[in-house]
């Protein structure tokens, strides 16, 4: 084995080694509203479920790599405690991947990537009509961590496109069409799905 | 699109809903172990890296479905405040899912799952000597949300399996043969991965 301390290694490298080795990650396409009312839409794969009951999320906007401060999606939801994630299949892949590009705070992302804004109905930020299936959130919490952030949100209204949401019981795959966040430029399709039986439980 | 209000439905119908969506999952095998010294293993996927400098990762430990309680995982990193995130390669999904198993809290789940347990460098919990990749963590604060708990740990020290870290510069795939985590009993690996350049910053 090879065997590293990460403290003597520099953050770029460490962000490496946590992206390459967290694999495959899912993405949280997270639209999200300034006080002016600019559409804000970016990528995040630092991104989990936490509680079903209620449903809770998370999804983790480090700081700017180069070190020029906050993410606008994290600016926004701090201040209006909302946000929708979209799901991203792979007909989504390459309007997601130019929504990763550091634009300035009054840049539409949407019309930017040339996406559909729809309304949504809770939240007053809009969905993107081309994802899937869309989370509509109320922010929880914010809790600093390192050089991130985790923000928890409540997910208050899901919307799922027909056929995903397969008979009213269970998210058809296929019908979905996931695609995998691995490291650097690298995604990834899922294949050959395969179950395993959890034994039941001896207690 | 199916809209559905999740305050309207039961636990386990949002939890098929989130596992479901957040797709694919990478998995956290975490290694802990109690004050009696009993050694503790399974598998966690609501799992993923918040920060790089410090590196920090999170897992999330609901409390059991059956709601008998909270995990002997959660119990001993509260009382320990160390453990270890080993990873899941195809060849130990078998192990990783005979962990799964709901088992009292003084069976030693490495002797169960017939895995070998090897001391650390940092921390007093040992590692899976049959995973490609173990992050030893120390305990930063635990956040508790709805029925379950964020975990968050600073991983102090890193091991990678030779041929994993390539060149010392990325892991590499091919000799890391993840799996990803999806819905109900389901598990993929991973295929067809492809690029995409992220445009350069415009600011």
């Amino acid at each position: 084995m090879i065997t590293i301390n990460p403290a003597e290694l520099g953050r770029s490298q460490v962000y490496k080694l946590l992206t390459g080795s967290i694999v495959p990650r899912a993405i949280a396409w997270v639209s999200s509203q300034s006080n002016d009312g600019v559409l804000n839409l970016a990528p995040f794969s630092y991104f989990t479920a936490v509680s079903a009951n209620p449903p809770m999320v998370l999804f983790c906007p480090g700081t700017r790599a180069a070190g020029n401060g906050e993410k606008d999606t994290y600016n926004n939801v701090k201040v209006s405690g909302e946000f929708v994630i979209n799901f991203v299949d792979a007909a989504n892949a390459e309007a997601m991947n130019i929504t990763a590009t550091v634009v300035p705070p009054d840049v539409d992302e949407f019309e930017r990537a040339g996406l559909t804004p729809v309304a949504s109905t809770v939240v007053s930020v809009p969905r993107v009509a081309e994802s899937p299936i869309h989370f509509e959130c109320k922010l929880e919490k914010i809790v600093d961590v390192g050089d991130s952030h985790i923000v928890i949100g409540e997910v208050v209204y899901m919307h799922f496109r027909d056929g995903v949401y397969k008979d009213g019981n269970y998210i058809d795959m296929e019908a979905y069409q996931p695609i995998a966040r691995l490291a650097g430029s690298d995604y990834a399709h899922l294949s050959n799905i395969f179950q395993l039986q959890r034994p039941p439980s001896e207690i």
